[in-house]
């Protein structure tokens, strides 16, 4: 067990990193995995804590993954500032900080993808071709380079989950994927590197997200079973916003994703909503009162 | 190191072999490991013996990967004898055999895949759509259940080699290919599971495979540096066996498999031919006298 509060050690070379943990994985101890993009807020550091508390060794990946973003999406402007993130981990102690270079993680010559099947077809895949391509990828090669015990997702990004978890399965990856609730703002909002983008006047209005989730929620506590009425009303409660533009908003079966149109036991709602150009997502749990 | 002359251990449940080998890595002893689709042949033994050499223990895997095979391959009637496969490696030192099902390979909702790129997309990737891709798949899944630090490749399949190294670069899996040569019969013809549906016929006009190949590689020492000659010239050859039919005979540059026209550096030959509907391939490496 490492000294807990301390500034990370930062490596930009797999090689070097490999070489940092061979002697922790020798010695029988657990290596803890984050892998962010960076702009770390409550939500990554959640994750890093728990990491923390059931790992030997806890090591962040800060990797701004081009192959995840789509053409006209937000990869130049993406925040990137090294300095500080690694300041908001001093605390927590993290052992490594692995910051690699695009050459690095993508050579050239690069020409092996994973290609994730339906569960990335659907919401974020169908509005984000190639998003789950790249994503599954980075954290595959992530994966393969820091050989974490545990690795650790937001259920924020709650397909991106999914996806990875069927990955993990598929490929016999020998590793734990730990899931770990969304952190919310005050006032509901899911955190997000992205709310940096939102104006004051849009930050405002994208609490209509969390309201919409959270009165559907409530609506199948207290009984509701149609998942239109559900989805009606939570496009009634995202239009009160007038600079929303809904991508998707659905009640699907928490493990395949499917739509349900009868919600008699959980399920998951998913959107997806531009606010004045800010593509955010959401997602919570339904439970039914008399779920079993 | 364990003892070298014992019959291996077979296990077929991935989470038995990982707690058999855990003991290993962390003793941090070497794993070596041959994946293999059984039908062993002295090509096969070939890598064993070196895994054997190089390593503290040996794993070799026989399944016969069905995702692999194309509609209307031989996936049905290819050679499957277990016991006879275990007898032949119990001279060599095999610590264990991994003989996996289906159901634990592919369990029911098996949806992700390693999409290997341009690499994979010519001759055997055109001949065999899908091929590559389940190729690289099953071996990513099996180097996840083994773990090895070294695994071992014939040259034979010497675009699968390429393809899976490419695939080890871009994951950036922590272990080493080692490709060793291909093993030929005494007349020539290079060992494969597949020489076992010659009628005795065919297996004598197989012979033109290998003689076109040793062929091409002397007129390439002698300082032939015409491509064209030389595919032409191989083509008389294998036209000279009644029942041979060619999918592809060429002459590429040894690392990207794009063909070349004249032959100043080492090239490789590769070619595939079916013999009275049996499908072979073969390939080899032509050095002229000058390359440097």
């Amino acid at each position: 067990m490492s000294l807990h509060k301390h500034t990370p050690r930062i490596v930009t070379r797999t090689h070097e990193l490999r070489l940092a943990l061979k002697g922790v994985r020798e010695g029988g101890r657990t290596i803890g995995f984050v892998p962010t993009m960076g702009a770390l807020h409550e939500g990554h550091l959640s994750l890093v804590r728990a990491a923390r508390a059931e790992c030997d060794t806890v090591v962040v990946s800060i990797y701004v993954n081009p192959t995840q973003f789509g053409q006209g999406e937000d990869f130049d402007r993406y925040p990137r500032d090294l300095d500080a993130d690694t300041q908001r981990l001093s605390d927590i102690g993290v052992d490594w900080v692995f910051a690699p270079t695009d050459t690095e993680v993508y050579p050239p010559g690069f020409d092996t993808w994973v290609q994730p099947g339906k569960m990335a077809a659907s919401w974020e895949g169908k509005c984000r071709p190639g998003h789950f391509r790249g994503v599954a990828t980075v954290v595959l090669k992530l994966f393969s380079m820091v050989g974490p015990d545990r690795a650790y997702f937001g259920e924020k990004d709650y397909q991106q989950l999914l996806v990875i978890r069927r990955m993990v399965s598929d490929f016999n990856l020998p590793l734990t994927i730990c899931p770990h609730p969304t952190v919310r703002e005050p006032d509901g909002l899911a955190m997000s590197s992205r709310n940096a983008y939102l104006s004051p006047e849009h930050r405002r209005q994208a609490r209509v997200l969390s309201q919409s989730l959270f009165w559907a929620s409530e609506q199948v506590a207290s009984g509701e079973q149609s998942a239109e009425k559900l989805v009606t009303g939570m496009r009634q409660i995202i239009a009160k916003a007038p600079d929303a533009a809904i991508d998707y908003v659905a009640i699907v079966d928490p493990d395949t994703l499917v739509p349900v149109s009868t919600v008699t036991t959980p399920v998951q709602s998913l959107l997806a909503v531009r606010i004045g150009g800010v593509r955010l997502i959401d997602n919570a749990r339904l439970i039914p009162s008399a779920s079993p």
